[in-house]
């Protein structure tokens, strides 16, 4: 069984903010597979996915604070500057967080662990919205 | 065909560890696919998966050095601190390294290099028995 | 449906190259899938893969000053040196960027956004040819 969907998030801010219901919330047919996988993708270079900690919000004020520390918005490093201070770093920390997640499908729901959530990345300050395709298969 | 089994790793000091063979061990239906895929999955938040070096010990110490400094320790930097100086550092290395990896299966094996094995990447000081979601599929 | 084949790519200098047209010429069998995942896999561990912008060079080569920046050629830092500066670096690098991409597939091609382009990250001053390992799947 394979099935596949184009999702258009809504709007977020710069930072890291938790997508798990919005995506679930779109794709229903994830009840029908006993065993399976989904696979996550962002159509988007400065912006990205992850999985991490579900509970707590300043876990991702915290991903901001260190992403920024990481790959300083400081144009003087970069020639790909067109778009402002935000443009290469975009780029940069999108690569590092990664343009899919695949996460395993167990009795017909994401098989996370308890504390597990997946993360937009959203690393443009005006990234608008933006859009995933998933992909599950299984049996 | 699918097959997914929840593998509880032995627990582990903080450090990068290589787990390729306590994997393999709890899987032996890889051997009935020809052509294929393993998705192993880490369902924690403060723990990651990555492939690398499989040989020289000295890799694996070098990786702990480098997400030392590249992510330190140093609890003014966070607002997460709650459960020491170990919690927020873990979660932004866990991202860093991806909470899962997809790894081909040929003939009934891994299809890695010559070079590669599958790391336990343990951030927290006392992580303890981590869980993993193998997810096998081929045909 | 599963496909596989190994693709030696043609050696490249370090740095980061887009190698997407490289790799779809070699697997003409795409065009076969209507719903369906490509996973790509590089069998070394000094070199890696990831997805990002397929258009202006000064991406690349800000990729480049950016990890060169980040994963410093100091050999003070490290105890595996023995193949040179750019050894324990590469090793870090190709974690930091993955070993593999997963791309949908939809109606016989990568289903990759308009910007994006699946790179080689060529961490080694030399690192010759890189084999990936490319698995189609779907329906």
């Amino acid at each position: 069984m394979w099935y596949q969907k184009t999702i258009k998030l809504s709007p977020k801010p710069r930072g890291f903010h938790i997508i798990t219901r919005e995506i679930l919330q779109e794709i229903p047919e994830i009840g029908d597979i006993t065993t399976g996988l989904a696979h996550i993708f962002i159509q988007h270079t400065s912006a990205g996915l992850t999985v991490n900690e579900n509970a707590d919000p300043s876990v991702r004020h915290d991903f901001e604070t260190h992403f920024n520390r990481a790959v300083p918005e400081d144009i003087t490093l970069y020639e790909h500057t067109l778009e402002g201070t935000d443009d290469m770093t975009s780029h940069i920390k999108s690569s590092l967080l990664g343009s899919s997640v695949s996460i395993p499908i167990t009795n017909g729901n994401l098989n996370l662990g308890t504390w597990q959530g997946i993360y937009l990345c959203e690393h443009r300050n005006h990234g608008g919205s933006r859009k995933l395709v998933v992909t599950l298969r299984g049996e």
